[in-house]
This record gives structure tokens, sequence and C-alpha cells, in this order.
């Protein structure tokens, strides 16, 4: 069991301190930033990190997400506002009851100027919102992941939810990329179709598999080398 | 009813500007701002409270606490850590359901280094904490505010106190004036002892009376009067 925070592409050290400070404050150390835009390290990140300076120094930096969450097993992602998206959202305030026991858990955070791209939504097993005011919902990236943190304080002991042998995130992405790469073979993306959407897509609906265990990925990746097979 | 946010002397004002954000973002208005470190107005306040400018440019500033309180009517404290005080504290967790309903309600904030003084905490009926990890326990200011700001949104249509005709906090104050100042001329402080502190304590002890009336404030007025006549 563990939670990891995973920052993508986040804009200003001073944002990345500030989410390092308040890990600290609510006990989390493992820290994950996905090509942050000015480079690391980040002075800027180290001076207002506080006592959260040892999560900076640790921090670890993949280039791309998916790098970023292959040994996880059960993924959030944060968004200020619902979108269009085939995916379960949770409000912050169940963020605790729903919280999976056992597990790796990855917390993504997008960057400050739009969050997460839709594409960055697809590994996520279920989205959390923090419900705001109406007038003015743009939460600051740190104050976000405080309510966040905060909110997961309260989770340790609870964990309703246990899942028995979850497949990784990096599982079930060799699986996608297996199962479109053999989709391609065979020619089931016509020109003109706009594969990276439709490959999104097909993504999604495995994502949202709930529970899926390694063995049932094993299952399904057979599945699909037995059928394209000759 | 009403919510106001009391700034007690903070010292950057990046942090103001970042409350201020947070408002926004919560439905809050009115930020009241005690000798703010760097004067006032200020630009870096200005320039992180994007949908908060506002807020900023309306904020109120006040040269001492009591001042910036007296039209209010119940007064939580925040604070990082448990402090011996004889007040009662409750978690944030517990916010919503502790707050009062129809009161013009304040919330005070602490300087960024070393939080609110013991004497600020007297005018306040109740303190609220944020529970966070052992080992780094100093939230950031905004953080902090944000937090409570979060918990307090959730606070709309519950108030289960509902407390009637409460005094306000000037009206209490010019009781504790008049008290003290009545204690003084009958030589109640002895020469040598730490009258500071004495008052303080007195302080205390009638701002914890739960849900003191205006009536009541005025028969207490009375009563001393009544006692210390010739």
């Amino acid at each position: 069991m563990s939670k990891s925070v995973i920052l993508v592409k986040p804009q200003m050290g001073e944002n990345i301190g500030a989410v390092a400070r308040s890990m600290a404050n609510f006990g989390l150390t493992d820290l994950r930033i996905v090509s942050p835009r000015d480079g690391w390290p980040n002075e800027k990140a180290e001076a207002v990190s506080a006592g959260g300076l040892d999560i900076i120094k640790k921090a670890t930096i993949f280039k791309d997400l998916q790098e970023a969450i292959n040994d996880l097993e059960y993924i959030y992602a944060t968004t200020s506002s619902k979108r269009y998206m085939n995916k379960e959202y949770i409000s912050s305030k169940n963020l605790a009851e729903d919280f999976p026991s056992g597990l790796k858990v990855g917390f993504l955070f997008g960057r400050e100027s739009s969050g997460l791209s839709n594409g960055e939504l697809v590994p996520a097993d279920k989205i959390v919102t923090v419900e705001t005011g109406e007038e003015f919902s743009s939460l600051n990236l740190a104050h976000a992941a405080t309510i966040i943190f905060y909110e997961l304080f309260f989770t340790e002991g609870l964990g309703k939810r246990n899942i028995q042998n979850p497949a990784t995130k990096g599982e079930l992405d060799y699986f996608l990329n297996f199962l479109t790469a053999e989709l391609g073979r065979k020619g089931f993306f016509k020109v003109g179709e706009k594969r990276e959407i439709m490959e999104r897509n097909i993504a999604n609906i495995f994502t949202r598999i709930e529970n899926l265990s390694k063995s049932e990925v094993q299952t399904l990746t057979g599945m699909v080398r037995n059928l394209s097979e000759k």
C-alpha cells in the first residue's frame, strides 16, 4: 500500500514546492514529476518546500505519464470541472470512503494553465473533483492538492474497498499496446479515421473494468493473441 | 449571516493573494487584514490573487484585531497545534456541523511565522485545528485557509446551532473594558501582579460563555456598575 503524487507537466517551481510542503504536512513522501516545464532541479521549488525539501530532493522525474505510473495499481485523476468522459467521478468529500485499501495508488494533477488533457485522463480509474463556487472554480494547483492530501489523511484504517491481486498500470498498458498493434495489423483502423482517438476510446473501455486483476489481463492478452492468429 | 476572513499581521503579499484566490473559489468575499507587515496595497497580493483580485481590492485594513471584529458575533480562531488554553477545540473535519447558523462569523488566521498569539486567541469563541502528520505540522497560511474555506463551503443550509440575538464582539469588548477599568479603580489588580495576564484570563472567562446574548451583556454591565458604586 502506498500513495504517490504525480504532477503532470507542472509549470511553476513555486507550485511544485508548495505541493511538496503540503505532502509533508499530511505524511506523503513519493513525488513523481512528468516533464516539469522549467527543468529539474528547480531552485524555486526548493525555496518554498519548507518541511517538504526532502520530498523535492527525492522526487522522480519522468518523460511521459505512462512511465510514471507503470508500477501503480489504482489511479485517481483530479480535475476542477466535470468534462464529458465516460469515467466515474467522485467528490473529494467522498475520497476517504472510496479509497481502495492495500493498493499502490497514484494521484494525477495537471498543469496549472489547463489541468489534465483528455488523453492524460485515460489511465485514471476514477476522477476526483473538488467542489467550488461557480463564479471562480479555478483552484491553484497546490491548493487543490492540499485539499486532496487533507482528505487522504483521513483514509488510514478506512479503505472499505479491497481489490485482490490487481493488475498494475504497466501491465494494462502492455496489453493495450498489444491489442492496438494487433488491431492495426489486421486493418481495424481504417484510413482517414483518427486512430489516436479510437485508441483512446479503446483504452478508456478497458480502464473502466472494475478491479481488473493480473490474471484477467493475462486472459485478455491470450484472447487477443488467439483471435488475431493467422 | 456572513462569513468574514481576518488575517492577523500577515507577512507575505503572496500569501494574502493566495488566500483571496481561495476565498473566491469557495464563495467568500469579506477579507479583513490587521496590520499587514508590508503595508497596503500590496502588488504581490494582487499578482497571485487571480479570480480573487476584487476581494483584494475591497479588503479592509485595520490597526488592531479588536477593531476588525467589533461587528461580528462569533469567532473561530485557527491554530496548527493545540496549546494550553481553556477554550473548546474542534477539528476542521467537524466545522460544517459545528457552524452556527444565522450569525456574523469571523475566522482568524495568524501570521506565517508564528500563527496567532495567545492574546489574539482571547476573543475567539472556539479554536479550529487542521489535523496533520506529526513530523511536519506547519501548514502554509494559504493552505490552512484553503482547507477551512473548503470545509465551510459545505456549511450552507447546515448550521445546526442556532444562537439567538447574540452579543457582538464589540459589545463584549465594551463590557470587558468597563469591568477591568472598574476593577482597576477598586484596587483589584495588586501592585506587582501582571495586570495584562490577569485581564486576559478574565476576558477568556467571559468569552467562554456560550451563546451570550446582547441583553445578557447589558445585565453583566449593570451588575458591575451596581457592585462598584460608591
